[in-house]
């Protein structure tokens, strides 16, 4: 059954309690990236906002983020690190239209028998739940985003340990299935590893079987690529083939990657600055239509806070963007709701199996 | 690449130590279900004792278990509680020979480059490891059971709750790779929830929807089964044709249900005296030469002290039996290794996703 | 400040709805242990059944149980497995009066200020959860219920491995905060190997040092105990004076051990059919007012499913019943949940620190 | 029982192999960050490498970093991306004298039997384990490193969510128990929402109450602090008195924030770029005697690879440096083990009831 997408209702503002609520209220910046007091802060919904008698969407919206009412009229949803003195920021905390400002959660709601089981605070999921139904949904999906949308994937480093999760990746990224990847120095260097050793920290990552010495291809990994200057300087010098990034470089997928403390290394690539890697980051999220995040609690809560739940797209339509989370650990996925920063469809299980059913569903792995 | 079985290599009783070790002793049972002081425990590996000059395997051992030299000169291995007054015990707690035992934990060791990482000891094994060669292993491994072995499956309730591994399941035991099963009251009736409403506790199986009232389909279940008197009587009253229970019914494959406090029902076949159900289990456990445990403590830790290393086929021939824990969770997993109880193959994974990797694997489920 | 009952606020059954409401209706047992169709199943609310115009409460309640009129008018509350051809069941899956039952949710209301937290389904709880004030509440509840109340214990296997929590225990049992145990075989096992060796499964309790040939203490026990012919004959032939069994039984603290199929042993007390076991729990259960769950899945869902919500005392006042569970996994907590079985305070932590702290702030510990 | 610092035991460098051993040999970087081919990388032993026939210490060592030959003989520890042009760089990878390099493991080896309980790797410890003794040790050593040693605490974000925590981490700070604090801006920030709002996120960190708008709290927090300009002059401007930043900032406690792509704000004083932070933070490792890490996956393995075992005190002793993580997740535990990061004590419990319990313990807290 292929994908449709759910249509977008937008309010109906000819309603009264739009037509009487007053316009939404702004102040300057004094001082950059710092709010005035009674900012309003943004949800992952739609919001509008009543500027001039006339209801405006945010229209690149993410968590947490202020809204600066740029020259052009337009709404720009900014991070309050990001703000610059004079910026006049939305101010305001009710949603219903009280101060000029009304969240809209429920647009795609027409759908609401089919997205409702997306919507993961409805239900506990943990290990137990049936996903069977959310691996045929998401194969749908992911034909459809292939024609029509942008696929984003978000990796933590243990992604790369293994033969098989590296291969079907690797088959879904030259098959189309990749816009965009996001991940650590680790997942890098893991995979840069499997691609020139085999090993993922001198491990084989098909035998298990550890090597002599092979602690040591995780720190040469590091050495070598930033002795030849690049990931794809590295990945031409070593003539490498297989494996996540080689296939990213290959394909010209977009490829973000932040630095931690816990870094050795680090590839050159890597983003030091971590707010500048959290705005290259949005810089992805804010073209992906759906979002898949695997086996790490760190990016996926940075992600999930970025990643809204609609696109605007060229034409105007809106829709919705789809996020998942994939991982081990009820903990994490729970950790997400209980920070409210989700409207997502997570799933337990072990990511190495959650990407070869995913690889072979779609039929780019055998 | 054909699964090949590992030869056996019998201590060479003609060494030195051996031939110098005293006969084992043994002193007769006072009283039922009750060793004498310093009676000898055994492991899973193959153990043999100095009788009358000449050393004798025990042939069909377990863990944690007494051994009784019977009038025929065999060795039996049997749980304290089922030891009978006069019944003979061997007595001493040293395994090189020096009170005439001795434990041979190396008997598949030619095969160490190829057995070695079954032996989860060695390494820790966590959701982050990389199981691509173990899945192609075991699926190699299963196709040669289905024609030389015993397959037996031991399952916890949850894994009944998705549509996918009930249909993977249900595959496996239609084509061959079932021999038997283990599991409790919670999933016979899951299962046959499941075959009858097409949910679990309620909820159904492919798309997580709760039905109203969904809570009395468990309970329900519970009752007619026990109207009807039998799961088969219950099966073939409601014409129900899918599902583990199902299929095992129709194939004739051996079930032991066992009871537990938390039951609800409990359904006609379940064994409510622990002890005959333990006993039941190791009656299944004795012919199996692969036994696989998914998502259960209660019956992986059980099921695990039963389970010997070896088992001595009709013609002699001594092969390994290889056990399998699957659980989404390490905890499990370590918790059996700090016991000491397996000498196993455990992978850390969503059992659902498993068993359909493994179903597609072999080829019975598109 | 100390500990106050809530009041109970008995439905108003002068309103027009319970007027009108028809009697309830009831059939009789066919068979033994099965239900008439229809049966209704009990939650761990209070739930009123009207008879002859009357609304009348089942007075010792528990989850997915039959009702049953006795001769004498009283509501039993009866596992289905129990019901006796001839018992009068009563019918209807409604619980607003419909057919005459009527389930009360909100009896304690007016403390839903105070009760709120302890209703879990309300919030997410984990092991980063502020559990402060739970502490403060629980440690006067337990000095409440010393002079007042009925405190039972259910506990897990490693509860016993650590010393300071079986001292804990054993404090807590001395000082009078225990009228009741709840546990498995391997529990009572391994305090007493802690009592005799010093160690739990050959480690010892405070060094964790691991005794050479320490693996034959649990099967030691086992055999010593079988050997003496039950626990306190143990306890007296052997001389032993600290830990959890020996505190309860110089208290005469009634003890429930129910079997499971990863018994070695057994120790004699040890209840082998597992619905006798569930029987002679339920009886602790019917006196408990408070009942704390530490560190065991099996045994806490068991336990929550037969703890009713209130208790009706001899004097008629209906107070609440104060379900705990601690366990230091989620896991087990949301799969309660899940079940719908609790209505209970849980708490993510390690148990042995939950019981020191508890000891220590209730002062019968240093 | 007063804690006493085993003594270290120098190899002993007569030894025929340590006078026929090689002299090391080195290599000048050739550009900025990239070690020569063969580079040796560090582990958290001590090492000597011999110099002109001489064997040195390396003094302040971490895992996996170079080892620098300075112009005054001194061996410095480097990371590799702190390498500069010129930079000698000692070659070889072998560890016992083969190319002039020797690991010594076993340098406080006569304590063996008080010490092995610390080396994790050859146990498995969970959340089963008896930390009785455990706490009992920490309690000594902390009190004798309150006046011998540095003690240095590294929290993740939730050990904040908790009254009782947050004060137990005030009254040790306040009674000399801590010489610095390593966290990321979401611990500090929670931290701060404690003191001036009472809440985490917007729950009261005593009742667990939400508060209507709470979500707006952490927000505010990071505005104001930012407004203000500083952590002090925020806590000056609102008259802060609790929680672990205000009893910092007034005992002078150096702070090392680390920022991440999750961040909001961030706070002034987090450090963006994280090789910038981990430089800081091994700024602070250097002088740490003790290093205790609770619930934070990221900064606990940051640390632990930059934490040595030993250390070389002005007077030239040479002591350990005991490193202790503390994580409600065996995971997280295993984890660090798995990278062979750590010579550490684990704890797996609550770190809420941790830390409470240590500050009872030691008698700084009621």
């Amino acid at each position: 059954m292929p994908f449709e997408l759910p249509p977008y209702h937008e309010p109906d503002f000819t309603e009264e309690c739009f037509l009487h609520a007053p316009n939404a209220s702004y102040e300057a910046v004094q001082k950059d990236g710092v709010a005035p007091e009674n900012y309003h802060s943004t949800s992952m919904y739609p919001e509008y906002f009543k500027i001039d008698g006339e209801w405006r969407l945010a229209k690149e919206s993410r968590m947490d983020a202020c809204v600066v009412l740029r020259e052009n009229g337009e709404l720009a949803v900014v991070e309050a690190r990001n703000l610059k003195k004079g910026d006049l920021v939305m101010l305001g905390r009710t949603e219903l239209g009280e101060e000029g400002i009304y969240l809209h959660c429920h647009g795609f709601r027409e759908e609401a028998p089919r997205i409702a089981d997306q919507f993961v605070f409805r239900q506990r999921r943990s290990r137990e739940t049936s996903y069977a139904r959310d691996y045929d949904k998401l194969i749908e999906l992911l034909q459809y985003e292939k024609e029509h949308g942008t696929i984003l994937w978000v990796m933590g480093p243990a992604f790369a340990f293994d033969a098989d999760a590296r291969a079907a990746m690797q088959a879904l990224i030259e098959h189309g299935y990749a816009d965009g990847m996001m991940a650590g120095n680790a997942l890098a260097t893991h995979d840069l590893e499997g691609a020139l050793f085999h090993t993922a920290l001198g491990q084989d990552i098909y035998t298990q079987k550890s090597y002599p010495g092979g602690h040591y291809h995780h720190l040469d990994i590091c050495n070598k690529v930033r002795r030849c200057g690049s990931i794809s300087q590295f990945i031409e010098a070593y003539q490498l083939t297989d494996g996540i990034l080689c296939s990213c470089v290959k394909n010209q997928i977009p490829l973000v990657l932040a630095g931690s403390i816990r870094d050795d290394g680090p590839l050159p690539e890597v983003i030091a600055d971590v707010y500048q890697a959290a705005d290259a980051m949005r810089g992805l999220v804010r073209k992906a239509t759906t979002v898949i995040c695997l086996a790490t609690m760190l990016h996926t809560i940075a992600t999930g806070n970025m990643t809204p739940s609609f696109r605007v797209l060229e034409d105007g339509t809106i829709r919705p963007v789809y996020l998942y989370t994939v991982d081990a650990d009820e903990f994490v996925v729970n950790k997400l709701l209980d920070r409210g920063s989700l409207c997502a469809t997570t799933m337990v299980t072990n990511v190495h199996d959650f990407i070869t059913r995913i690889a072979r569903g779609l039929g780019v792995m055998s």
